[in-house]
């Protein structure tokens, strides 16, 4: 029988493992050009890898269960060995983030962000592709642009899906 | 008497010679994660100089009248001599964009970026501080951490300043 992963809140100290959270962390904030701009600073540095560049995409995600109300289910893994991979909502509406410190079913662990939290995954972090609420949602991505594998893939056996009920 | 700029639409074309438009391109995107993600790709290269992070930032803008209803007063620019610096609304609220091939009130251009527009300034480009027309607006930014003196600041004389009235 398949699992129902808990979502936790995305928060960065259980996320830590994983990476960084990328948001306005008035800490880490100091204000500029005149007092009319607040930089929450250096929230997480772009890490593309050896002779590579960060390149600035943008990701449109769609629902991973089509827009059916069920749930989602949770069947594969993914790493970039080679690089760091940010994602940074350009629209405030929650996401779910799923990482695993390895590839196994039993790892999984479900995060909801909020729509002003990105993340940063570090290099080579289990993680599953982008999962997005609403029927579309864009992301800017700063990842790798440069040669070798930089994709790693694991499918679960069948039966050993984890499923996500966000509600 | 000071000059009221036009505002012109934000495009590529005419961006080009002070960098690049960040937003979902048609052209240079493709399907990823089964058919669930479209990626538009690399439509900027972080370019953070020698020796140095990209680092991923949060800025957080005000207006630069100070909610008022009278036109922004721009005054001076400023430039990056060693790294680029893309800004990326994580809000979807229209915002403005000064730009000047030198420091000189008679180049400054204006452009108005829709709320899913960012830009990559280009390294070294003349321009004028954050300039959004909502109370806030956050932008994610991907910019040099490193050594050096990395801003050059130029202050129009007094009666140089150009307006602008976004409507």
């Amino acid at each position: 029988m398949s699992r129902t992963l808990a979502i936790e809140p995305l928060t960065a100290a259980p996320f830590a493992p994983f990476g960084a959270v990328i948001e306005a962390d008035i800490a880490r904030s100091f204000l500029i050009n005149g007092g009319r701009t607040r930089r929450f600073d250096a929230l997480a540095l772009a890490d593309p890898g050896e002779d590579a560049d960060a390149a600035l995409s943008v990701f449109r995600g769609a629902p991973w269960n089509a827009g059916e109300d069920g749930p989602i289910r949770i069947a594969m893994l993914e790493r970039h060995p080679l690089g760091s991979q940010p994602f940074v909502p350009m629209e405030r509406h929650d996401w779910l983030i799923v990482v695993a410190e390895r590839p196994d079913p039993a790892a999984c662990r479900a995060f909801r962000a909020r729509g002003d939290q990105g993340i940063q995954l570090a290099r080579g972090v289990w993680h599953h592709p982008l999962l997005v609420l609403q029927p579309v949602q864009d992301f800017l991505v700063v990842d790798r642009k440069g040669p070798g594998n930089n994709l790693d893939e694991h499918h679960f056996a069948p039966g050993e899906e984890v499923l996500l009920l966000p509600g």
